[in-house]
């Protein structure tokens, strides 16, 4: 597979065309960024550890019958993936209230949904990634209503998968976002990444946050958070 | 009907209890508010055409099925209703883009919507009125799926009332927001007021405003405006 020219770079990946129409190669950045670009840092060996966890989650994802745009490794902060039209919505689940929703409707940071919500958010930097509803993205014309319930129905999938996985290794999935894109044919895949930067993850019993939080808040200590979460995952390069 | 104590009062209205457990009294104030509180002012003539536009609305909807809480005006600034427990949800239908969903979601103002849409915002001063989707009244436990599939459907039997009614009188309806309540028998009842504080209206072919963004961007001519409405409605005291 050959490298081609650059398609996009945005705050944490560039895009590359290959010599094949319909795969992409992700170069995963050290640049970490939030709310909404306004703080900025470089931390090394993030785009490594963003890149590597994310294809395990992709793997494992697929081992349980969920497919993603992931193709293969080819570095430690490289993969080749399907070259997907993504849909510009950030898909939120949430199983325990933090961030955003505690802050916005009142909610006690730790507070257990009874069940787990999805929200859609219009993936929009220039608007500030606002929250929608489901009229906003029929108006819009993001998605049909069937395809706003099928992204809902594959983002609970995933979340049914994740917990355990995370479960399993004393880490409990507060919530994650996620993107989903159209392969040539029209179908709906999982794609862009998952990672300890799209997810929050607390370690259980000490609660310790094991995701961007850590940069968010100026906690520090982030490679060695994204890198508790890679060996926990099985990684081993 | 007898006037008991103050109940509650409002930034726009107060409530009082009657010598009937199931009857309350309305009076509607003077004062102007915008911003969630943080803009405030007296105008004199407010109250009473809020009153009486809300009285003939309130009337002109029940003679095409739509029942409310209006029970009947009692003088030019106060009503007698039935009392409910409010549903802590204002419910915002839009047939044109105008105010927050214009500047949140990129829509020039004026542009129609394909159809009608309905928007949910918690009715909560202390958290800003924030929007909220269907999982979110889930979660907080305002309403359960089938009441929010009720109230949705009765808001927009509403605008499909009012939006010829006022087109009647060359205004265009771009929004309005309603609260519903439960009766003693826990059935939904449409409550609280419409008026051109609760809705906007634009002059058909001038564009010209007729409701409190006259207020909100400090255009002046406001109690003119309501007059204006209050006439074409074929008030007459
Ligand atoms: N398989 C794919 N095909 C095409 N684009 C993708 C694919 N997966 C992710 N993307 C897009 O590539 C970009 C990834 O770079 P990122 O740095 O996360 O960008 P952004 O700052 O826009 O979030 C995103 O815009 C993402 O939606
Ligand atoms: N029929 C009713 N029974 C009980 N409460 C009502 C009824 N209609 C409206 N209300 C409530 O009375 C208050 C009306 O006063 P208002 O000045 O608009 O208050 P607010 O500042 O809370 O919006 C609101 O809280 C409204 O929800
Ligand atoms: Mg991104
Ligand atoms: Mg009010």
């Amino acid at each position: 597979m050959k490298k081609g020219k650059q398609l996009y770079e945005g705050k944490a990946k560039r895009i590359f065309a290959t010599d094949q129409e319909d795969v992409v190669w992700i170069e995963y950045k050290n640049s970490a960024t939030a709310f909404n670009g306004e703080k900025k840092a470089e931390i090394d060996g993030k785009g490594r550890l963003n890149n590597l966890i994310t294809g395990l989650l992709f793997q494992k994802l697929a081992e349980k019958g969920i497919e993603s745009h992931f193709v293969e490794q080819i570095s430690e902060n490289e993969q080749l993936v399907k070259h997907v039209k993504i849909i510009p919505l950030e898909v939120v689940v949430r199983n325990i209230a933090a961030g955003s929703i505690a802050k916005r409707l009142g909610f006690e940071e730790g507070t257990a949904f009874k069940e787990p919500i999805v929200e859609f958010y219009y993936k929009n930097d220039e608007l500030g990634d606002p929250l929608l509803t489901e009229d906003h993205v029929k108006i819009l014309d993001i998605a049909t209503p069937e395809e706003l319930q099928l992204l809902k129905k594959e983002a609970l999938r995933i979340n049914d998968v994740l917990v355990p996985l995370f479960g399993d290794m004393d880490i409990e999935l507060i919530d994650f976002k996620i993107e989903l894109g159209k392969d040539k044919n029209g179908h709906i895949l999982l794609a862009d990444e998952i990672s300890p930067d799209t997810c929050r993850l607390w370690e259980k019993g000490t609660n310790r946050k094991l995701d961007k939080d850590l940069f968010r808040r100026d906690l520090g200590g982030l490679t060695e958070a994204y890198t508790e979460i890679y060996n926990r995952l099985g990684g081993t390069i």
